[in-house]
């Protein structure tokens, strides 16, 4: 049987939860398992370059005590996502990565709603380096803390943004910015009418193509 | 119970039966069917830009006279896709970019391997409307048809293009340009020592994400 | 004698007398002739993706039954631009790349005035796969039909847009999206003060420049 | 009755008549004159960046003192055109511009055919500047002055360069880089079955589409 | 002892001595002098692209006339940059080039205050020449003259435009668009709260690289 | 009086002294002093993925331990360079970056000579993120430890590659791909006949423009 390990780098386990109750549906059984967990020595939420340093060798000790037939990182800045691909021989997926190149294949131009300014600051040279620039729309910030972003409350915030992107900055489809916003995902593609898409869905779906073997029918 | 429709634009039934085996592994009882069908009135193969044209009202009249979740359009021109999606109110995913969009997620720089130098010439410009091409490393051509990548034969051809994008373009990760070359990605892989995406996994492994309710575990 | 053949792919009649009245001044006595002609089995106005897609096989059936020394496709989506270049052994222009093309030799950053947001979507894949998005300004759309486009009291639409473009996008050239806008050209670049670009008249331009023989003067 | 000037800025007056000759057929009797003139204090080759700088000012006191209803700078390396269009109210166009606009609508990747490796890179920056670096298959060098440029004799090295550009780098439309190369266009294309262009001739052509009014018929 | 000559392009002295105090810093005692100095044929101000050209073959001659070790050309439209590397084989600095260089290593996007909308004109073909447009934030015009620049008047233009890169544009480095606009360097960045970069330190600085002998301590 | 603090990365003292000696010509007596130090946590050399990443957050601690007008972090890879900036409050430069822009300054393109090809494949995403890919000739590997390519036995090798890159790839300025390499600067730029970067020197030159105050002169 199949596992795909999905690691939230941040010590906040409300988070994980969440991560938890948007890919336990792609499980199967007998087949494919699906283990959502905390990085406990993580930071509570990873919002500066400095907590996103921290994780990464964590991270990859994550990975060498705890096998899997693949591993995603659950923080939209794919916290140590050069180190494990490079250390691990084991497809690692980063949900920022994954988001993205799903989103591209949704849509035209994409948009990112951000939890902070300083979060877009650094999202800016990945989406370069990713070459990937020339399909962003825009990125917005709501303002928001990860805690905060997985709240009930922060709908209204993430709605607006997404209308913002969609309306004034010409993107088609939107991706969710940080692993906390995963409860918001199917209400905000129903308000705002385009394809809305949750990182680690994203992610966990390309896992699913590495680790299920499709010729095994 | 949902369904993912993988439809073959050409008519060679032979690709299509490649096609069912390479996916087949993806299916989940009682939660997702996965039915792939050959598209009668197209090409044996579709090699030229006339294919191409050809196959795209056809393809639009079939996704509508047969429902489905999401669809997946598996010749790697992914001829229609702009409009299917334009017409069609569910998924559709083309192979070309659900390959190249996963590849990005496992590699830096992509490599292909094409059919023909004539498909090399209509992939490149959809490789920039993508914005993909800052991290192609190169196409290369095997020169064979549709029917013949399909066979046991071909391997050989493929793997020496698979060996000249690694060690002499700097490809790290290799999309297989046809549908019909699916059988051999196991090989490939084992023999090049890098990802080797196979563009109908691809494509079925995103439409999974977006049919399976993640959320409903 | 040269022969210049422009097809309007749309069955509107009103807007293939307006590109023979934009072009007519082009020909020249016992050298070349240039005829503008009507795709009647195209739709009234190819506003949609469906409508781009259905006019791509007859218009190359027209080229193969119609000889000429060159053609134009004198739509804005220049549909069944690759499909007739690869099937035609005599040079095709595309009103959009032929306009776009002329527009990178008259200004620095080019602005496009577009029917409709659905045009725009359109038009951007294609900016991208030319390598053209480096120098776009924007696009604004006016919200009119093809039909409309081509009467008077689109005039002052047009000229608004223009001058967005122009006041607030940057933009030092004007490219007209749609080949029924032509009537309005000399009017919009005497209000605009820039170059304003007619595609019809761009590639019938370029087209001259390969059916007369230059070196035989 | 229109007027086209086409400036040579070198002073070799047997790269003027072949600028003639080359022109000399998009001439329309009563309606459009073509003159070219060699703008006698350039140097006899413009080769250097150095001679490139000396013919700026002369020619914007050229076009100053002679007046026509668009200009045309003939020589490859578009000396003084921004100059030009900044300070003459009438169109001015540049024969690397307009032959790389051009071939951009004959093909998917141009190659350029270039007098020295010095003249490429003067090229390539400004090839950047217009944002063409894209579509570039690569320059090739034949090493040879404008003036044997010329020369029948030049023809086979010419061809060689264009063999390579076609066969090596997947160039399927061949630039010629110097004015001096306008009579071997026809051979080239013949030998090569691609397209061929002469940036002069593109030049002009171009400059047809704003002197002419199209809508004068 | 080494010697960076800087030559300010224009004939205003006021100008140059603005220069001479914003680099005298940067002098060693015994091992590094930098002479500032005014290139007395040139206008008062280099605001058009002829007053761009005129002063490129004066300044080659200086060159020649007045050994250096290296030599720094003191106007942000980088007037003879080409030409004198071409002819002059010691290193030559633009400031423009320089100037952006320097805050593509103290920022991830910048933003620059040009003097006028003619300046941005003229500089953007040049961003796109360096590749540097991926980087710009935007360019912002003040509407003064160089040597209005220069006046402790110009502060407030100067950080409104400041401002408006920082908050609107994202820019998060500022670049100084004129060489008369030095004495502004710390003021500004004191009152922005983010890098302003003065392109003429930042060519001096880059020439003291190349001038000490590093390895001579 | 002003102080740039250099910090090896790496635990070979050896690569220190030879930084020492790379950059000790800078220093101005009683206004720049410029301290090159050890990090002796780091691992002997930085070779691999996780090798950087083991050394950001001591490289972090040093910087908040070790006041300083300006670091400079002397290391190709450029660890911690994102997290430095955030988290200290005074100029961090990189020496790939400096290195990098200041080789834009001084040539068209840029070759980069490497130590390994696992390098090469770090430093691609890097040159993507900072937009510089438009101006890479080429990366190419010698093949050594940072240790050994400090040591005089490296110089062929590195004049091997560099060869290469000017006479194949196209550079025409080459930067040494490893602070290891600073002693063979000079003896490559001899014999390459174009100018070559030292990165360290490259940095520690942009350094001093921000410590020494030029407008004290």
């Amino acid at each position: 049987m199949a596992l795909i390990r999905v690691i939230n780098p941040n010590s906040n386990v409300h988070v994980t939860d969440g991560l938890a109750a948007s890919v336990a549906g792609y499980a199967v059984p007998r087949r494919l398992d699906i283990i959502c967990e905390t990085l406990e020595q993580g930071p509570f939420g990873i919002e500066s370059q400095k907590d996103v340093e921290q994780v990464k060798l964590p991270l990859l000790a994550r990975m060498k005590a705890r096998p899997a037939d693949a591993y995603v990182i659950a923080c939209y800045s794919d916290p140590g996502l050069a180190l494990c691909r490079a250390e691990i021989d084991r497809p690692v997926f980063g949900i920022m990565e994954s988001g993205l190149a799903t989103a591209l294949a949704r849509g035209d131009r994409f948009g990112v709603i951000a939890l902070s300014e300083i979060a877009i600051k650094r999202h800016l040279p990945a989406i370069r380096a990713h070459g990937f620039d020339d399909r962003l729309a825009a990125e917005r910030a709501v303002g928001t803390s990860v805690a905060e972003s997985a709240d009930e409350a922060a709908f209204d915030g993430l709605l607006a943004a997404g209308r913002t992107l969609v309306d004034q900055d010409g993107a088609d489809v939107i991706v969710l910015g940080c692993a906390g916003m995963a409860r918001h995902r199917k209400g905000l593609e129903a308000a705002l009418g385009c394809p809305v898409i949750d990182p680690t869905q994203a992610a966990v779906s390309m896992a699913i193509g590495t680790v299920l073997d499709g010729t095994d029918g």
